[in-house]
């Protein structure tokens, strides 16, 4: 369905241009719930977390119930020591002031430059601007995923509705990828909201367990960013029977949560720096998940085969090379690979030894937006999938100059 | 000193233009010793390996005393089956007709594309050039280290000298690079001779252990190859008493292997494929060993660092975020970074947080042939290096399309 953080009962959202870093658009967003919200959380495992990760960890696991998000594009606020401590709560506190509600029911999100300050005086003038623009259309929630991008050139929505007995819950989202991408609990910034009643355990559970099998199973450059955050707020305004953990209706929410989580993690892989192709990389016929998500993962992350999908050229020996320098076991001498996307499906090796494929239906099977390389292991009857991008010439142009 | 795989006493080599892939220079090198040599090797722990690698392993562990190695460039006769293993032993057999040794005698080498076959009565006629051309001086080393380059842009050659004893020892060699560069044991190919007299099992300890703080610690593109192969041969000609492992002349011989390792390691990470500059990642005043490797290793595999690099900007923020995520614990609010290069040294960041530095110093540091990142983190004082190269639009020219 469309929308995105509006979509679920209760929500608002706002943008405004507060010119942190970015002349000539909006770079910070509200989400606003009416009333306090559950709310779960999975943040970064890099060493070096940023200040926004350290506020929102605090605020998630002490249980407060949050209202509200603010989040600003243009400068991470990471590697900015106490300082950039004290501005998360100097945002919490003209947030809390300008929306009135408590301090502790405001989260933050920052993304952008590392190492460079706020500039508070433009921050705290946004968040006026953001309180007095919000609202519940789902236009409030498009104009807010627009404000959070950096070198994404796509805004990031999705949407779904579930049934819990006989209620209808929906669950929406927006994110922001890009560059840093090679989330490890967590991609750099989601914000998904439900108007689901759900316990405060399950609602962490399904977020924790999820993100395994979507943001975790992206990446963009094998850089895990020190701001990477998924933020779930639940309102209960649905008026479902409250969902627990372990029931069937915690699995109905997890699937629609999945939904919306995979819709994202699949847009920030394909609007990677430079992309211009969405790269799925599916191992089939596993004896394990974990060995089925190292060898997909690991695809998708070499450059060489990266480069390769940019040229549109069928190497895969590059694709075979990365699933062996994987770290998981398997006999390469059984491996079937196959590419596919819109433009057909061919199979180029059997039992680990080229067939004689035609190499123009390959190119044209590689030419399309979203690209497939399947690779049957022959050892049991599990699958994973990740997802990547190419790596082109505009990967080069962003990053060899991003800060200025 | 001068020189590379002749560079010691008793070793031959040449060249050969068989026409393998390449059209327009040699692809075939020989190395020869006139005597039988203890043999040692470190091989690619990628589980897809080369054919090449699984006969030279055989060779080497079953303790033949190998005379000659026969290498070609263009093809990598990896993903190539029972035929692939079978042209390994061909290989070798020509050679040893030709050559009047063994056929255990012949340890043979490959790089280039991966899956396809050798085309084997090309092979076999460069086989016959070669032994007729072998030579001792200095030019046949040179010729072959010319040989084995595929999109390599500069030939890498080492040679030192030693004294063992009243002995002068001599170790030489030669390697290639360039492209799926991140060795787990060893990289691509190098190939090393050495006049000494040593014990076998001396002779793959040195190698052993000298490869994890060499070829082990640089990367181009973080993929590690099916073909990585480092042989030492060494054929007693020096006439020094014989080296035995642990003793003061077998460090005094490791010494001297490390020269010529770190010598070529760093060649082949400044030649990168499209490299412009070396860059070193060194982290000083670490608790141990291990946790230095693996902060100075992850510094130059992160590719937004590279990208930074090849743009010549001081993104420090990157290079924290790099170490990380790199797996070692250390407290980022210690951290000291400096880059220096020889335009001068400059920090950039103390206890975690930028300094007031001048952004046109730093980007005159930057622009230099080599660069270096010194990441100060206060902890001990053991430190490490690890070299790489920046990330360019030359490496997506290569790679878009590397097969054609």
């Amino acid at each position: 369905m469309e929308g995105g953080v509006t979509a679920a009962k209760g929500f608002e959202a706002a943008a405004a241009a507060a010119g942190i870093k970015y002349q000539d658009r909006t770079d910070m967003a509200l989400i606003y719930s009416e009333k306090p919200c559950r709310a779960a959380g999975t943040f970064t495992t890099n060493v070096v977390k940023a200040a926004p990760v350290k506020w929102d960890r605090q605020v998630v696991e002490s249980g407060h119930r949050p209202q509200a998000v603010i989040v600003n594009s243009g400068i991470a606020n990471a590697c900015t020591g106490e300082e950039g401590m004290r501005y998360c709560e100097e945002t919490a506190k003209e947030a809390a002031n300008a929306l009135g509600i408590e301090k502790k029911a405001v989260l933050v999100g920052s993304t952008g430059v590392i190492g460079m300050q706020l500039p508070m005086e433009r921050i705290k003038e946004g968040i006026r601007s953001l309180a007095a623009a919000k609202t519940s259309g789902l236009s409030g929630g498009t104009a807010a995923a627009e404000a959070i991008m950096t070198t994404d050139t796509r805004k990031k929505e999705a949407a779904v509705t579930v049934e819990i007995g006989d209620t209808v819950v929906t669950i929406g989202g927006m994110a922001k990828g890009s560059g840093m991408i090679h989330p490890n609990m967590c991609t750099m910034l989601a914000f998904i909201t439900t108007d689901a009643k759900i316990s405060r355990k399950a609602l962490q559970a399904a977020l924790s367990e999820d993100v395994q099998d979507t943001y975790n199973m992206i990446s963009v450059d094998g850089d895990t960013s020190t701001n990477d955050t998924v933020l779930l707020l639940a309102n209960g305004e649905a008026g479902n029977p409250k969902i627990k953990y372990g029931t069937w209706e915690y699995e109905a929410f997890k699937a629609g949560l999945h939904a919306v989580n995979e819709t994202l993690a699949k847009a920030i892989a394909g609007d990677g720096e430079g992309a211009t192709a969405l790269f799925e990389a599916k191992v089939v016929n596993a004896d394990t998940k974990e060995q089925a998500k190292t060898l997909a993962k690991s695809i998708v992350c070499s450059n060489l085969t990266k480069a390769a999908i940019a040229g549109h050229d069928a190497n895969w020996g590059r694709i075979l090379c990365a699933m062996g320098y994987s770290g998981a076991q398997f006999d390469p001498e059984k491996v079937d690979l196959y590419f596919e996307s819109s433009a057909g499906r061919l199979k180029i090796i059997e039992n680990g030894v080229a067939l004689p494929y035609s190499e123009e239906q390959a190119t044209e099977i590689l030419s399309q937006p979203e690209v497939t390389a399947v690779a049957d292991i022959k050892e049991g009857d599990v699958e994973a999938s990740a997802w990547g991008c190419d790596l082109t010439h505009g990967y080069i142009d962003i990053n060899a100059d991003y800060r200025s």
